[in-house]
């Protein structure tokens, strides 16, 4: 195994971060890695704003569920799916822009999620550890207005950033198995490997919490899926010129 | 700036192949690679298909408007959103799973598309080449239907892999302060920057084709958007279990 794929292997969330602050250099060399990354079509539709002002970062961070580290990561990152530059370029030559279409929305939300994660691997190739913040979908329409997006964009989720102030074990993942099949899908023996699974799960658990957390992944993921899921989102995103058709 | 970064800095998608074979141990450490990389809540939502059969591999290719190098690739992996095993955990609980959530849609999506990132990552860094492949929508009932995708499942793009066969130039991103912004969304300078961006796009598309292609970012984007984008993918999209609310 080579160190880059040792790295990726490597990664756990980080959410506690020492004092140490991080340059503007090397935030602008992680996100220049984030827009090398591939984009559907050459469209670029990723736009990150970086949250600086203290005001917003305890709002956002109020927002996301009141997740402090929000607040007190060196760097605060949001990635937004962004077709607002397109409809600039497409002003600059007269043209009408077909928007609302639901294969946009995937193309810029893939877009803009291939670009994080390269800033990601970035960031941590140097050091730092991140978090994705998913939870500013919580309150997307006031994250939205407090970063004055514009129409055509949204915000698909947040990153911290930091140096390190602990250090989390690797999180389990699922059966080789389960994630890989050859020529067609058979989910025939995922129950049984599922059950299997979700015993490591249990003693990473276990063994994190000093054996207070008994908990497995199929139990985890069944829990929360009995409830709904954000379902301010649908309109929110009509709204903003997405999934309209 | 480290090797890490280097490498990110380097991607292009290549899309001619030696016919040396990638071994599946080298696909099986791209795709744990994969697997590492975060996943929103846990759900580890990202299923590979690794498309080995011949006739599968030409269906693939003309679907998505006849790219030969998906039939031509030694490795060609389709990556799927998929919510099925979470289907699975719920009935191991006997819970309920409420679904059809857009929000389910964009944190299935998003997990692929970080997973996809870290494996193309994984194989460049082994040396090999990839080129990401959102042409599989075209027909994505097609798609689904030949690789036997259940319910709450969609190919999202397939990624060919191989020992690259071409060393084309990287290709010019936008200029860093379109793509990066602080605290607020602003696009006051953006049409003079992109007009800027241009040129460079112009004389990188000359130099690769000796002249003959003379077109802009601008340019293309505006003419793209001036067309129907996959009109198919909503009503798909909800009949397969997404998108409904």
């Amino acid at each position: 195994m080579n160190k880059i794929i040792d790295l990726l292997k490597s990664h756990r969330s980080i959410r506690k971060f020492t004092d140490q602050s991080v340059s503007q250099d090397v935030i602008n060399s992680c996100v220049a890695a984030g827009q090398a990354a591939a984009t559907s079509s050459f469209i670029q539709a990723c736009t990150v704003i970086q949250v600086n002002n203290s005001e917003t970062r305890s709002s956002l961070a109020e927002w996301a569920g009141n997740q402090k580290y929000v607040d007190e990561a060196p760097i605060f990152l949001v990635f937004c799916a962004d077709m607002n530059r397109h409809k600039l370029s497409c002003d600059m030559h007269d043209a009408e822009m077909l928007s609302g279409f639901t294969e946009q929305f995937i193309t810029a939300t893939v877009d803009c999620a291939l670009f994080a994660q390269n800033v990601a691997i970035a960031a941590e190739s140097e050091g730092l550890g991140v978090v994705y913040i998913g939870g500013i979908r919580n309150k997307i329409d006031k994250v939205s207005e407090v970063l004055n997006l514009p129409e055509l964009s949204y915000p698909v989720f947040g990153m911290c950033i930091g140096f390190p102030d602990q250090d989390p074990e690797v999180k389990p993942r699922l059966p080789l198995e389960v994630v890989l099949k050859q020529d067609k899908y058979s989910d025939d023996q995922d129950t049984t490997r599922i059950a299997e699974y979700d015993k490591s799960i249990r003693a990473y658990y276990q063994s994190r919490t000093g054996g207070q957390k008994d908990m497995t992944w199929s139990e985890q993921i069944s829990g929360m899926l009995q409830k709904e899921a954000r379902p301010h989102m649908l309109s929110f995103l009509k709204s903003r010129g997405f999934l309209q058709k």
